[in-house]
Parts: C-alpha cells; sequence; structure tokens
C-alpha cells in the first residue's frame, strides 16, 4: 500500500450529487471519447446487437453488461476508496474498542502508522473490514457509507471519491442502456458498499450490483422487529473466478460485454467471450499520469501485469489508453 | 415421503408453453380470484402504493414483490418436483454410477424403494441433489431440467409440471407487473433448476430468480474455453431465515410484498412486513382436497402449521383459501 494514504477526518456536507447531465440521453454518444478504433468498436458491437437485419443481433432480455468499479469506473489508486473508508471507520469506532489501541492492525491503524499499514498483509485488511462492516443492519451499514461518501474527499483532487469517476464510462453506461442492455457492476469490492453510491452516481440500482458478499444474519431486534444484520463472514469473494460465479449466481446470464481494468477482471472477459456470438470486451489501461495515473505493471493496486496484455492482444480484447482515447477524464474536466 | 411418487421414466414431448393469455394485460385484474376481503386487501394495497396522491405511494424503483414458488406458485405434494427429477436423474446416470447399485441412498432409489424413499433423512436427500446437480456446466444443467420438465408428467392430473401453476397466482403476477412491480421468485427450490422455466412459465427472467444456490467453479474445458461447473457443494440455502438474507444479497430491496405458504416463508414475510409504509403479507392455504390437496398441519411437504397460522393471524397477514379464494385453480380447469 502505498503512503499516500493520510486521511482527514472530514468536514460535513451534503449529499454531493452528479450533474444529471452525464447519465442522460447523450444527443452524441461516447462524446469523451476521441475518434478511432476503440471508440469504433464499442459503436459496431452496439449496431451489430441491436439492429434486427444484422446476424448478429441479441434479444433484449440478453443484452447484458458487466462493469468493474474500482479502476474502470472510478479511481482506485493510491488505495481502494472502500480501504480508505475502512481505515476511516476504525477512527470512528475506536472508542468502542478500547483494546483496539493494544492490537493489530487496529493499533497501527490508530497510530495513523503508514508504513505498518503498507505492509499489511490479506488478513489485516480482512480483520479491518470484518470489524468495521459488520454488527449493524444493513440499512445502517448503507446509511454509515452513504455518509462517509458524503463528506469523505481524497488528498490529490480535493473532491469526492464520487465525483471522481471516469466521464467516458458513465458515457458508455448511459450510451448501452439507451441500446437496451443492462447494466451491472461486478466488483471485488463489498456488493453493499458499492450499492450505497451506484444509485446515484452510476444509474445502477442495487439489484444491478453483484459484488464480494458478507453474510447476514436475520435476527428480531428491537420490539421483535426482524431485521438484517452483517455478520463477519465472507459468503464470497467476487474477485477473479469468483466473478463469472457471482454472475452466474447473481444475474444468471452470461454478459454479452464486460469491462474492466486489472487482472481480477480476466476471467469475467474469458468467460463473456466463450459465449456464442458478438461479444464485447474491453480494459481500461491506466497510463495517463498527467490526468489521472500511470500505473507500472507491477502496482499492487489494480494489477495490469504484461502477462495480463498478452492475454488481452491475443485475445482480441479492447484496451483503452486513458491517455489516448479519452478526450476527458473526469466529469469537473474542463 | 407420500408413496404416490410412482414416476414414470416418460415419453418425450416438444416444449409445453402455456397459453400467452395467462400472462398477458388482463381486461379484468384477478379474473379467477371470488370476490371478498382477500381480493379487495390485494387490490386496495396496489392502489395505495401506485396513486401519485396516496399518502402510501411508493417509487417504481422501489416495488419489489417476492412469491415462493413450491406452494405458492406450483404444485408441491406430494412432493417437490424437484425432488421427483433428482430422482429421476439418479435413474438417467446408473448406467455411469455402478457403486449406486449397492450405496444408500442411490440403491433406494434405483428399486424404487418407495417405502425407503419416504424415510430419507435431510443429509440422503443431500446426497441425490449434490450427485445429480453437479458435475455439468451451468449450461448443460439448464438444458438436462428444460428437457425434463418438457417430458416428465405427475401422476394425478398425468399433466407436465409446469402445467401445475396456479391460475390466480398468474394472475396476480401479471397484476403486480402491470402495476409497476417487480416480481421475484425467492424458493427454497435451486436456483438453476427454477430458473430452468421460470421466464416461460411465469414471465420471470433468471435475474429475478432468488434460489438454494449451490456453488461454481469456473474452470478451463475442452478447447481451453472457459466455463463454469456446478460443483456438489451448497453455497448458501434460501428457506426460512435465509430468504430475507437471500433477498438481501440478490436483490438489495426489502420487499414491498410478499407471498409464500408455509413454515419456510415466515421470516420472509417478517422481514417485509418490518419495513416502513405500506406492505402486503400473503400466505396461500391449501385447504381444497376436491381441486387440489388439504394439507394436514402436520404434512412434511410444505408445512402450515396452526402455529404459523397464529402468527398470520397476529400480524394481519392474508391467509388465502384456495377452496373459497380461488374460482379456479390450475389454467386448464374449466
Amino acid at each position: 500500500m502505498p503512503s499516500t494514504i493520510r486521511r482527514t477526518f472530514v468536514v460535513a456536507a451534503s449529499l454531493f450529487t452528479l450533474g444529471g447531465a452525464s447519465l442522460d440521453a447523450q444527443a452524441t454518444p461516447l462524446a469523451s471519447w476521441n475518434d478511432g478504433p476503440t471508440k469504433q468498436a464499442i459503436m459496431s458491437f452496439v449496431r451489430a446487437t441491436t439492429d434486427r437485419s444484422s446476424p448478429q443481433y441479441v434479444a433484449p432480455d440478453d443484452r447484458v453488461a458487466t462493469f468493474d468499479n474500482d479502476g474502470t469506473l472510478w479511481v482506485e489508486h493510491p488505495l481502494y476508496t472502500q480501504a480508505v473508508f475502512a481505515l476511516d471507520r476504525v477512527g470512528a469506532m475506536a472508542a468502542q474498542h478500547p483494546e483496539w489501541k493494544t492490537t493489530e492492525p487496529f493499533k497501527s491503524v490508530l497510530a495513523r502508522d503508514d508504513a505498518a499499514i503498507e505492509k499489511f498483509s490479506e488478513s489485516d485488511w480482512e480483520k479491518i473490514v470484518a470489524a468495521t462492516h459488520s454488527g449493524m443492519t444493513v440499512e445502517q451499514f448503507n446509511d454509515i457509507a452513504a455518509d462517509w461518501l458524503a463528506r469523505a474527499t481524497d488528498q490529490r483532487w480535493k473532491r469526492h471519491y464520487t465525483e471522481l469517476v471516469y466521464q467516458p464510462m458513465l458515457e458508455l453506461l448511459a450510451y448501452l442502456r439507451e441500446n437496451g442492455y443492462k447494466t451491472y457492476i461486478v466488483t471485488g469490492g463489498g456488493q453493499d458498499f458499492v450499492r450505497s453510491f451506484a444509485t446515484r452516481v452510476y444509474g445502477v440500482p442495487p439489484e444491478q450490483v453483484v459484488g464480494t458478499a458478507g453474510k447476514t444474519t436475520f435476527t428480531y431486534g428491537p420490539e421483535g422487529k426482524s431485521q438484517l444484520v452483517k455478520a463477519p463472514e465472507l459468503l464470497y469473494v467476487d474477485d477473479k473466478t469468483g466473478k463469472p460465479e457471482g454472475i452466474h449466481l447473481v444475474i444468471g446470464h452470461r454478459p454479452r460485454a464486460a469491462f474492466g481494468n486489472s487482472g481480477g477482471d480476466k476471467e469475467m472477459l474469458q468467460w463473456t467471450q466463450a459465449g456464442n456470438g458478438a461479444r464485447l470486451m474491453l480494459l481500461v489501461h491506466h497510463d495517463d499520469a498527467r490526468r489521472e495515473y500511470d500505473y507500472t505493471p507491477d502496482t499492487k493496486v489494480g494489477t495490469f501485469s504484461n502477462e495480463l496484455m498478452d492475454v488481452a492482444t491475443k485475445n482480441g480484447w479492447l484496451v483503452v489508453s486513458m491517455k489516448n482515447d479519452w478526450r476527458r477524464v473526469f466529469p469537473f474536466d474542463p
């Protein structure tokens, strides 16, 4: 984990809403995409699958498009937003957990020891996520996440995380929906975390968010009212092979189009491509240090390895150069 | 398990399709429901939640209705259809499993020993379902189930199982959809099994079927093509407390209306009712021996106990008397 994760426990603000324009019907589809082979390939695919006279026509019920979230729809560097959220929650919950002052990994988080946090193992992160994402009802968790997203800002742009979404991808979501595609998010991130903002930010409702899911427990709460409480155990991890598995579980259709940006998306794109008829597979390549980030192939967050590039090339997947293919990166860009 | 499960390994027929009329827009909604308080309560709920001037108005995005399947949408006596399917599959797969001739519970199934089958434990059934519902790709399983449903017939009516659906409930599905409700099936049965016919029979697409789900495994099959293979382990059981948990997992909305017929649906209805605003909870009571079945309170298939009746009464849930509330039971009834 990089050391730029110094966070402020930020000042409250009212719920931020993206300018509706980004998700409305587009006079010119994909306006923030530069003209070129990538944009052409996307539009050819959509035309071929929606034109009734096309041999590659796809019935509306089968028009399913799946999008990874971190690094595909919004910024994931230097650290996944949900990880920043979890670290902040450790601070917010510390008063109820005096034992955390002397117990790792919580001790390092509370001491804001970035060097230690950077070295956290998978198991350390699991402990932090389990502790901060359980013990409340599903509605309470949704409110906690929405409240945090309305207040927290990132260090580089000083903006809410929900502003750090890619304008070309918002246009792609809208363009696919205008053409009868049902757009799903399929994320390694927490399903409930992403649901807390996906409707507002992406126009994707809760039932179209597939993510890593924890168990919930049905219990009788105050006044005997039944409730669902988030439990500290994982039900499944929606990453790598877990992505096609999660898609089958929640969606039950093989996608016609799949969009990702890292090794965690490889199996989703492979499974998409293994279906019959026209299919669209696309990876976003972060190569724009000026406007966003230029990942090295060995970055630990959103790894796009040389091996993945070979798989993409060999299989004819579209690879989007953020630098060359995108006229604009963020909705707030000029 | 009752002893009436003598099955024929039936003659092929082409895919049976319900008369479109059952699912089309209805000139008179709920025509197969007798006039009375139950029908009135359903229609009052729908009016109150869809009339913009009503204080109980519900926005279209939040109009979610969940339906149990076995005993609520189709016949479950004397034995769940999926159990009949699993027993048939043991027969069909026996040549590849010579060891089954001497291994229980398969031995009893192959010997068509109804007395033994009737005494099968939960664990026996799990073995049978695991053996017959795994080892193939998800597409192959879908084809196997659809093919079986197109051929198998029940013993009492000599009809395909997908004909043994309740006409009043088909009308209720259609009526809710005409009023902007998204209709989901939430079943203790296998998600993939129910998906294989839900679109055709109920107009409910795969992504709106929530059920007991087995794990799947992403692998590279013939020619390196990626595929999802059904594994013999359960991911979760969508029954009792598992129903609200499954609803949160797959749908992410608390239902506005929930429909069931047995103890397995209690928690789904309780969780529905615990939400704010107008909610509709309904249980189908099987009290019609002449046209369908009259369950005793201690039936093992679709148990509607006296305790459940008390819960329903105390909480103001609608209890449908099949005998008194339904003018017609099946689409093929005169």
